[in-house]
C-alpha cells in the first residue's frame, strides 16, 4: 500500500505546479502566425510582461530558458573584454557569473557564501574601486533559488549610488517574479530576467529579459549581441517574427497569457505577493517549531527578510534530507526539492538539505498539506522534530486568511 | 487578498477528484461506435468491472448516474406490487425506498436513523413475518453517503438466512466502492448498483449494475423492466449497441478505462482499500482531538466499525460548519460537503453539519492539506477546538505509510 | 504506406465530430454541484437548448442516449394500454416502435419502407379511423439517420389537422436538430426528443426532451412515469439535482454549453442550417455525377425535399461499398458510416450501402475532402463511376459561399 | 453563413498541423526534473532524434525556433573572421547568411534566384578558388520554406568532393525533416539543423542540431560559441540539466516523444516520406491541370526533382492569390500559406503568391480537401482556371494507395 497515490504535488522550486486553465489554453490546434487572433493576443502580452515585473520600459521574451535570459542579458549589455561585478549568494549567482565569464565577460566575483545576504559595504568598495569605470555592470540575483537567500535590491542600489559608479544593475528574478515583490522602475533596476516555469506558472520554454531605456541607450553597441540574443526587435518588432527571431511560441503565449490574466486580473500582483509572504511565513513557522529544542533541523537563511518568498532551503541532518522526501514522494504523494550546491565536506552528497517550494500556483490546501506530509514522514522515519509545527503553520494561515 | 488561490481540491463526498490521466483519456476524438479499437478496448472493461465488486457473475453499464442504478436494479428485480424490504441509515436509503415505491412496489422501510448502522435482529424479524414471501429484495446501502454510516453486509447476509427467507439481497455501493472492502460473491449479494463519479473517479454519467446469476434467473419476468433497464442485454449483448441500448459513451469508457487500469493495475483493489482505511482514520483522529474536551465538535457515527472509508460526515455546532466551509473554499482553496438530510429541528438549515470526503483519488497530502486548512479556517473563525488535531492525523499517515 | 496518416475524419452519422473547444471545455477538474459557478451556467443553457429547437416552452435534460429519449418521451406521454401510431422511414422508426411496444403501449405501424417519405394520406387515414381516440400521439423521426429519409414535420401537422385528431405530435430529431431546420412551436410539434452527439457536437451522453405545455398537463396521469424520466422536476427543478434525478452530467454540461455558444451565438442557428443545406447540396452534387450512366451509384431518396440535410445514405453496389469504406478508412482517414438496417435479399450482408455524414462541426474542407477521397477510392478499386463529381462538388460550394 | 465553421485545417509551412496524441502528452502536470520518469524517458529521445535524420553521430536539443538552431549552427562551427559560403534559392538560405554575417563571420554568398536549384559548377568554382582554405563550411537549405525549392544534398556534396575541399557540409532541414528523404551520413552531411513544428509535429519551441564527429572535432575551437549554443554538453551531458543548459522544456518532450513514435514506430520514416511524395504529387496534378491553357496559374518550381514534398509554392496573378487565401479561410476552414520574399516590381505586395502546405500530420483527406476548396474558391471568386484538377489529384491519390 502506498498512500500517494492521488494528485501528485510537486513542491520543488520550478517547475512549479501549472495551473489547469494554463494546460488547457496550451491544448489547442496551431494557429496561424501571419495574422489573425494571435497576433492580436500578444499585443496584450507586452503590458502585462512588463506590469508583472512593475516597469512602464521593455521587455523582449525569448524561447529560452532561465539560463538563455542569462546569456541574452549578458549578450546585450557587455561587449568583449567588459567587467561584470557578480554577487553570488547561492549556486545560481556562481550561474550567472560562470556564464558570462564563458562569454569573455571579466567577471569580478563577490561570493557571499549560501546561506547570507549580501553585504552592500563590499558591494560598495568594490564599485569604489573601479577608478577606470571598467564595471559596466552588476549582477546579482534576487532569490537564489538554491540558498531561498533575498538580496534587497533597494539596499543594493543604495550602496552602488553611494559608490557613484553608473554600472547598470541587473537582477535575476527567476525564482522570484510573480511572488516576492519586485518593482523594477521605482527600486532603479536596468535589467530583470525571468523565465516562465516559477511564478509566471507555465511550463518551461519560455525568458524574458526587462531593460530600461538608459540600458537601451548605454548598451547600443554591446559587441555580444547576436541576432538571435538582441533585445531590440524583440522590444519593438515592425513584423509579428521580429518578436521571437522567427518562429512564434505559440502554444507557450496561449498558457503565459492565461496565467498574466490570473496574476494581474483574477488576483491581483499585490494580493499574490500578500499570499507568498502569508505561505512561506507558515512554512516558517512549521520549521521554527521543528527546529526548537536541540535537532538537526533548520532554515537555512538565518533571518526572515532574508529568505525568499518562493522557495524555503533548510538542512535536515544528512541522510534524513534525502530520507524523507523519499518518503513523501512515495508514500504521500509529494516531491520535494533536492539541496541544490550545498554540499561540504560534512555531507558531501547532500543528504542533509532539501527545500520546499511555495511558488506560484500554490495555495493553503497545497502548502499546508505539504508541511503536514513532512511531519507525518518524520513520524514514520523516526526523525527527531519539535512538536507543533502543524498548528503553528495552520495558525498563521489561519489568522492571515 | 485569498490563500485559496492555487490547485482546488474538491472534498466534496462525489463527485470526487478525477486523476489527469482520466481527463486526458477522455479529451479526444470521437471514435467509430461500429466497428474497430473502441470495441476491442471495451471487451476488456467487463472483467475489470467485475473485479473491482468482486464477482464473477454479471454487470450492465449504464448511461445514467446513482439514481438511474436505482431505478435500473428496481425495474429489473420487480414487477409492480411486488414488495421491497428497505433499510435506511441516512438519507440515500430513504432514496432509494422512494425510488420503488414511485415505480409502483409496495416498501417496507425500515428507518434506522441518521448515525447508527441497521438493527439486523429488526430485519430478520420483518423477514420472518412475511410469511407469503412477498418480500422480492432486501435493498440496503454500503456507506449512506449523506450520514457516512457504514452497514455490514456481511452481518444483513447473516440476518437473511437466520429467517430463512429467500429474498435477494441488493446493496447500494455508490458511496463506496472502490473505497471500502466489499466482496459482492462472497458476502451473498445479488445486485449490486454503484456510480462512474465516487471511487471509480470519472466524471458523473455512467451507473452499473452488477447481479448474480440467480437475480438473473428469478428476475426474468419482471414487469417494470422497460428496454432501456433491461440488464439483459446489456450484460450479454450480441452486438455493440445493445451493451448501451443505442450509442456508447465513448469518452467516459476512454475515462473509466483508465480509472480501472489505475485501481486494478497500477494500485490494486485491496491496497486501494487499505489507503482509504489509513485515510480515513487519519480524518477520525483529527475530529477526536478537536472535538475533545467540551465543544461542539464530533463525528456523526460513534464507532469506527460503522463508519463509511469514504467519507466522513460531523457536526460542528451551528452555524459554524457553514462559516467553515464557506472559509475554507474561499480563504484556502478546499470545498467540503454540506450536510445533507441531517436538518432537524434545532438546526433546520443544516447549518452545524458538514461532510469530508477521502474517496477515490485521495492521497496523504490532499487529505492532511483539508484537515490542516479546517484547524486554520477554526483558527481564523475563533471556533472552539481541542489541539493536537494535525499531529495526530500526520501520525496516524507516518506510521502506517 | 498509408495515405491515411494524419487527422481523422469520422464521417458517420454520430457521434459527429467534436469541436476542440467543446473537448477543451469538458477537460476539467470536477465542480461542486450544490453551489457556485456550475449552477449559475446550468441557468443559462435552458434558454438555449430551446432556442435550438425553436421553443419557448419545457425542456427536460437526461444523463442517456437516444434510445434513453424515446423512453423518456413514451414514459411521459403514455400510460400502459394507450395507444400510438408511429411512421416509420428506415430503421430508427421502427427502433422508437420496439421501444413502446416493450414498454406496454399499443402501438399502430405505418411503414413506409427505407426510401421514402410517409404518405401524410395513411396517417390522416389511420387518425380517422381511431374512433374511440384511442391514439395519444403520433411518434416520427425528422430525419431517419439510416436512411436519411426527411419527413416534412408542417405536412404532418397538417395531415393530423386535417384529421381532426388532437393525439400529440411527437418528434425524433436525434439525427436533424442542429443541422436541418426545425421550428418547434411554429410546427405544433408537442414532444421533440434529441440527443447530444450529432448536431449538438457534443460527446454522447446526453440526451433531451422538448415539451409543449398542452403535452404537459395531458399526460400529468401517465402512468408509465418513473422517477428518472419524469419530465416534471427536471423541467422545472426547485433543487439543482432533481434537474438531472440525482448527480449533474458535470462534464458533459461543459461540452454541451461550448457547442450551444458556437451554434447559437458564434455561427447563428439559421446559419447552421443554412450551411448544412449547402454541404447536403454539394455530397448530391456529386453522387448525381458518380451515379450519372448505368452504374451502381445511387442516393438512397429520390428527391432532395425528402431528405436529411446532416447524412447522406447511398449505394454503391455490393461489395463495393464496403470496399470503399475500407479504402477510405485505411487510405485516407475518412470514416465513412456502414449501411443501417438497409440489407434485403440481394445484399443480405448489406455491403452495397454506406452513409456519408455532414452533420454539426463540419464544413466544406471536411466536406470536400470526404468526397475526393472517395473518388480516390474508387479510382484505386476501379469502382465505376461517371466524372465531374468534385468539380461539381466545389462547385456547388464555390456558387453558394 | 459561412461554409468554414468546422475542424480549421492548418495549411501554412509551419507550424504544421500537431496531433492529438502530441497536444494530449503535452497537457499533464510538471514532472520532477531531478530525477525519476522524465529523465528515463529522454535518454530514449536521443537514438530516435537520430534516426529521423538518419545519423549515427551526435545531436543537440535546445529549447529555441528555426532561427535559434541557425545561431546555434554558427556558433559552435566558426570563430570570428572565419569564411561561409552560403546557397540561396530562396528567402531563407539568405536568412541563414544574415545570421552568420551579424555573428561576425564572413559570409560568401550564392544566389541562385527564387525558383531554382542550385547550379554546383557554380559552387565547385567558388569552393576551387579558395585557395587560402578559409570557408570552413557550407551552408544551404534542403528545402527552402519560402520557395519550396529543393536542394539535391547529393548533388552538393558531390561537387564539394570535386574541388577537394575540405570545407563542413552544413544542412537546413527545417522544412524538409520528416517529410523530404533526406540520409544525413550517407550523404556526407556534417551539419543538419531543423525545428519542431514542421516534419515532427510538435508546437514551436524547440530547435535541434546533428552534427558529425568530424564536425565536434574540427569545431573544438570555435570562438564563437557561448554557453546556450555550445552543442557539446547538449550531446553529451553528465548531469540533466546540461541537455538544455538548465531547465529542460519538459512539456516540449513530452510532445516530441509522442511525435516520434508516430514517426518512427507507428508509421515508418520511409512511409512517412512516401506518404509526402504522394501528397506532393496530387498537390502538383491539380496545380498543372489548374494552370493549363494561358491563364496565370503555376507552380514556383518548374521541374518536380526541384520541388520540395511538404510544401508547393505557387502564383496565382495578383490579386488572386491573397483574395483565394482570405476565400478558403473565411469560407472554408482551410488557411493557405502566404507567399514570402516572392515579392517584385511586378507584385510589390506580393498578392500573387500562395503556399500550400503537406507537411507532417497530413493525409489523403487533409490535402484533397484543401485542394478541393481552392477549387471552390476559385469558382466563386471567378478564377480562370483548367479543368479537371480535383480528378486528377484524386486519381493520383486513388493510384498510390
Amino acid at each position: 500500500m502506498s498512500l500517494g497515490f492521488g494528485r501528485q504535488y510537486l513542491a520543488i522550486p520550478g517547475p512549479s505546479t501549472m495551473p489547469d486553465r494554463v494546460l488547457s489554453a496550451m491544448h489547442r490546434a496551431g494557429p496561424n502566425i501571419y495574422a489573425g487572433a494571435l497576433l492580436d493576443m500578444v499585443e496584450g502580452l507586452w503590458p502585462d510582461l512588463k506590469a508583472v515585473a512593475q516597469t512602464s520600459q521593455n521587455v523582449a521574451a525569448y524561447i529560452g530558458n532561465g539560463h538563455a535570459t542569462w546569456e541574452a542579458a549578458n549578450a546585450n549589455m557587455f561587449s568583449r573584454g567588459d567587467k561584470a561585478l557578480v554577487l553570488a549568494t547561492g549556486r545560481f549567482g556562481h550561474g550567472w557569473a560562470e556564464s558570462a565569464r564563458a562569454m569573455g565577460i571579466d567577471v569580478e566575483l563577490l561570493d557571499f557564501g549560501k546561506s547570507a545576504p549580501p553585504d552592500f559595504g563590499q558591494v560598495e568598495a568594490a564599485l569604489r574601486a573601479d577608478r577606470e569605470g571598467r564595471i559596466k555592470a552588476v549582477l546579482t540575483t534576487h532569490v537564489d533559488t538554491a540558498s531561498s537567500v533575498r538580496t534587497s535590491i533597494p539596499g543594493l542600489r543604495e550602496a552602488m549610488d553611494a559608490a557613484g559608479h553608473d554600472a547598470l544593475l541587473a537582477v535575476d528574478c527567476i525564482a522570484s517574479l510573480g511572488c516576492d515583490e519586485y518593482r523594477m522602475d521605482q527600486w532603479g533596476v536596468d535589467v530583470t530576467v525571468a523565465a516562465s516555469q516559477k511564478g509566471l506558472m507555465t511550463p518551461p520554454g519560455m525568458g524574458f529579459v526587462w531593460f530600461s531605456d538608459q540600458a537601451k541607450a548605454r548598451c547600443a553597441g554591446a559587441d555580444l549581441r547576436t541576432p538571435y540574443w538582441n533585445w531590440g526587435p524583440r522590444a519593438q518588432a515592425t513584423e509579428f517574427w521580429q518578436y521571437w527571431a522567427g518562429t512564434a511560441p505559440t502554444h507557450h503565449l496561449y498558457g503565459l497569457r492565461e496565467a498574466l490574466t490570473m496574476i494581474l486580473r483574477d488576483e491581483g500582483l499585490e494580493a499574490v505577493w500578500a499570499r507568498h509572504e502569508v505561505l512561506a511565513s507558515a512554512v516558517w513557522a512549521a520549521f521554527d517549531a521543528w527546529g526548537a529544542g536541540n535537532n538537526a533541523i533548520g532554515m537555512n537563511v538565518a533571518s526572515p527578510v532574508d529568505r525568499g518568498r518562493s522557495v524555503t532551503a533548510a538542512r535536515i541532518g544528512a541522510p534524513d534530507a534525502t530520507r524523507l522526501r523519499e518518503w513523501t514522494e512515495f508514500n504521500a504523494g509529494v516531491t520535494l526539492g533536492i539541496g541544490l550546491g550545498m554540499a561540504d565536506s560534512s555531507d558531501p552528497a547532500c543528504h542533509g538539505f532539501l527545500r520546499v517550494a511555495h511558488m506560484g500556483h500554490c495555495n493553503a490546501h497545497m502548502t499546508l498539506g505539504a508541511l503536514a506530509v513532512m511531519e507525518a514522514g518524520m513520524i514514520g522515519l523516526g526523525i527527531p522534530h519539535g512538536p507543533g509545527a502543524l498548528a503553528a503553520a495552520a495558525g498563521v494561515i489561519g489568522r492571515a486568511a
